[in-house]
């Protein structure tokens, strides 16, 4: 411990501590960066002079709202410039953002509103009656609804709300951003997919957002004015705090309302796009794209990706095509990523394509920000470091969420023993890299989207004619995998596999609903446990 | 202030809060890029792992010693291997680095010795003499000597103190790493210069010098393991923090003992340098180099300059040498670089060679860790953005020290108002980029006109048989002040007074143009920064 013998005067002032927060880099953006493009969708073009004027007329709205600082805000926008300014005009008036899933059924909207205690809520006009009719389920205060059309893309104000350009013209240009005073402070509140029932609200804190946001700087090797075009929903772990890091570089911002090959394409050769995040499914998007989608363009554009690892012909393929691919991994509860599969060009560059891609699988060391991220057996002892032992990845760094919400018992189980705890199984290789050996079972990823078996099969079984239902995930070309059920049916009973599927879609979100439904008896253990592994290995024969 | 209404359970834990210290960087570095070379100097090439390992050692041997965490271990070497380890070594058994200047005089030294309590001092072979002469001047508790010498450079051990490698050969690998447990803890020591009065001691904590390597890597446009040359030296605000900051890139670090053209052009031939840092008098080194002392290289290389604008006749011709330089500006109190005159190349790369030079005489912008950098008034209101009206320099941030050890009452005066007060008068244009105009006691008082030193300096710099030029205040009875100037010329080249003062008043009003000139070497601090005080003291007896 560092304290000298005599430390009198040597105490924080207002002069040498400032508590961290992505917010400031907006507040110098606006300064260094003023004439800058700060973000693009269409022939909506602002500067980082512009940006910031909206982000403090967006705060300063929400202030005159009523929303107080620690109030939550929530948005069901997709990756528009409203959300983006969501980010920033949120946070500067002392609130915390809540970003939702806009493919969530309206249950868990209506219960992500009440549990989070939503003031306010912005809403793109398309996801307007998701809102509206989770606003009329739920109980308790229902939140102030502030509609976000998108006349580019066709959607028009309704009319039924405020509507977010006249909220911005009628705020005040001068609002005085309301700055953490502590950087434990929240920022933002992001729940997850919930596996196992109702989904969590993972709660981050300012200084977890301003570390993730220049580790990332390092990582992904980004200098000054990058574009960068956002892919990864900002609903899902803001994210990976792209948007919040982008100000400190100078960045532009490229938005497009639906992922299509032929709109990255053209993002990359109409703006020059030069980093970008996905799920591999976008990946083999650009890899399949049509020759008449395509552009051609003659800088290296970086790619992180996640969720699962990238295939070798689909990696073979996209790298020869002028994208270097990276894949990072981490969990909502870590803001995103904080491992890494970094490139060390000197020993790999020479191996060949099954190389590289058998490398590239790895989800890698720990980001800089990050302390220590490892593997370890069910005693919390390090593994052996061969490649072949099996524990559970666990990170502690200032990264990892503050906690959930009002779930203090989940919070103290997910943080045992000093570090997080991200139930995925994993190998450690002897330089330490680890890689993913089984996802946690229970979890299918589908174009990026967690689908927990769990909830899926709780629907199922809740229909008459089913004694019991297995999902598993079953590989699929396009989104990677799908959910695939195996149903068990009652004595006597009948039920179609299509009567089943529209059954699930009644209640789930349509991701989450099974593409396939199997009837058969379930294999299970002695003890009756469902062995699903058997399962997996039918699914992807079918 | 973001506290939601409920945060049970969202306090902090050893899982996501960790302290922020440079230490880690190292840590990690160890694991990630265990086998890149970290240091090198001749025949010296240590990787991570044996870095590492090497840092681990002197941590342990210092602890064995009986140095205790908050103890104060000083430093007396040139940039070499011994000074890099020392600055994780140090702190990785707790205590505090101080690194003292190695050009001070004896008297100084025992002060330091005395004020910091030193228990250790690690010196270089060289400078023995002194740090034994120190010791023997000191009151108090006298430091144990442990004499690096540097056998490479033909300074071989004296056999009068413990040596460097045999300390570290007693010592334990598996030394476990002292950590701070609160990132306010104290990391390094550095002693001012002095130029009134006794010399102060600026201490820095963990945070600040952390948070300064990360807004480093951005600023400078680093990526992945960079190569950089170690010129600025460590004793000065630890060397801008760079040698701190290497490891989160796995960067090489690489040593020269004495700081020639030819050293510096070996370097980046031999080894592919990157980066380095240096005052302005580095540039012409290069510029100046002889033609059997230059390499040839195909990259270019990134220099930030400090201490003084460089003169646009420097600029001009290291630009065309494949340097690419930077202006940056701060103070020991301040870690080093907090401003750069970040370059915008969609508005500037069109201008001259003059108008480049202009821009790049700026102090420029805060850097991306600083929270406000700007110039007040002696009221503390911000100045009129005219590019005209002066002010003083103050900033406020977390690369700001943590006060002067053992004087409070100077720690509050830096601090007044809740910024710390640089003492440099600057202008500020209306793009918000600072120049400073002059220290306050650089501005020559002529007639009740301000003359510029810096102004005028800048075009006796222009002339071609000139290679530094410092002008200063020289009594006078009539107009009270009169500019006089000193210069440096050219190996081989000729100039009289006459022609020189003619020269300067083709592009300078009469009153700014030097009345007199003097040809002699400039005494220069070990920084390369030009010891006007003593000029001073010469013009007044001219």
């Amino acid at each position: 411990m560092g304290w000298m013998a005599d430390e009198a005067g040597l105490e924080k002032t207002a002069a040498n501590y400032v508590p961290l927060t992505p917010l400031s880099h907006l507040r110098r953006a606006a300064h260094v960066f003023g004439d800058i493009p700060a973000v693009i969708y269409g022939n909506h073009r602002k500067t980082y002079a512009a940006y910031y004027d909206r982000c403090t007329r967006l705060a300063s709205a929400l202030a005159g709202m009523g929303v107080k600082p620690g109030d939550v805000v929530s948005t069901l926008i997709p990756n528009l410039p409203a959300q983006a300014e969501a980010h920033f005009g949120v946070p500067a008036c002392g609130a915390v953002l809540n970003t939702i899933n806009t493919r969530l059924d309206t249950d868990t909207v209506a219960y992500i509103f009440e549990h989070g205690g939503a003031k306010v809520v912005l809403v793109d006009t398309e996801f307007l009656p998701l809102a509206e009719a989770a606003v009329a389920q739920m109980a308790g205060q229902p939140p102030l609804l502030i509609e976000v059309p998108d006349p580019q893309a066709g959607f028009e104000a309704t009319g039924r709300h405020p509507a977010y350009e006249e909220v911005l013209d009628a705020a005040e240009h001068d609002f005085d951003w309301i700055m953490p005073q502590d950087e434990w402070e929240s920022l933002a509140l992001n729940y997850t997919s919930g596996t196992t029932g109702r989904p969590k609200g993972v709660v981050y804190h300012h200084r977890g957002a301003y570390l993730m946001t220049m580790g990332t700087v390092i990582s992904w090797r980004m200098v000054m004015n990058p574009v960068y075009l956002a892919i990864v929903p900002l609903f899902h772990c803001n994210g990976w705090n792209h948007t919040w890091m982008m100000p400190v570089l100078g960045g532009t911002l490229v938005c497009c309302r639906n992922i299509t090959p032929g709109a990255i394409y053209t993002a990359i050769g109409d703006h020059g796009v030069t980093h970008f995040g996905g799920a591999p499914i976008v990946l083999n998007l650009l890899v399949n794209a049509k020759e008449e989608e395509r552009r051609a363009f003659d800088h290296t554009v970086e790619v992180f990706t996640a969720g699962a690892p990238p295939a070798p012909a689909t990696l073979q393929k996209i790298e020869t095509l002028g994208f270097h691919v990276t894949q990072v991994y981490g969990l909502t509860e870590t803001y995103g990523h904080v491992t890494e599969c970094l490139w060390k060009g000197d020993k790999w560059d020479g191996l060949d394509h099954q190389g590289r891609a058998a490398i590239k699988a790895r989800q890698g060391v720990a980001f800089p920000m990050m302390d220590h991220i490892t593997v370890m057996d069910d005693d919390m002892k390090q593994i052996a470091r061969n490649g072949a032992d099996q524990g559970e990845i666990v990170m502690r760094g200032n990264s990892v969420m503050k906690g959930y919400l009002k779930n203090p018992e989940a919070t103290a189980e997910a943080f045992e023993g000093g570090y997080f705890h991200s139930g995925d199984i994993a190998v450690q290789h002897p330089d330490g890299y680890i890689q993913i050996a089984d996802r946690a079972k229970d979890i299918i990823i589908s174009g990026g989207e967690n689908i927990s078996s769990v909830e899926v099969e709780g629907v199922l079984m809740g229909h008459a004619a089913v004694n019991l239902a297995a999902v598993v995930a079953k590989p699929d070309d396009k989104w990677g995998e799908v959910p695939c059920a195996f149903v068990e049916l009652k004595e006597g009973a009948e039920v179609s596999e299509a009567e089943l599927i529209a059954f699930a879609r009644e209640t789930l979100a349509g991701f989450k609903a099974p593409k396939r439904v199997v009837f058969q008896e379930l294999p299970k253990t002695s003890t009756g446990k469902i062995q699903k592994f058997e399962l997996r290995e039918t699914a992807k024969s079918l």
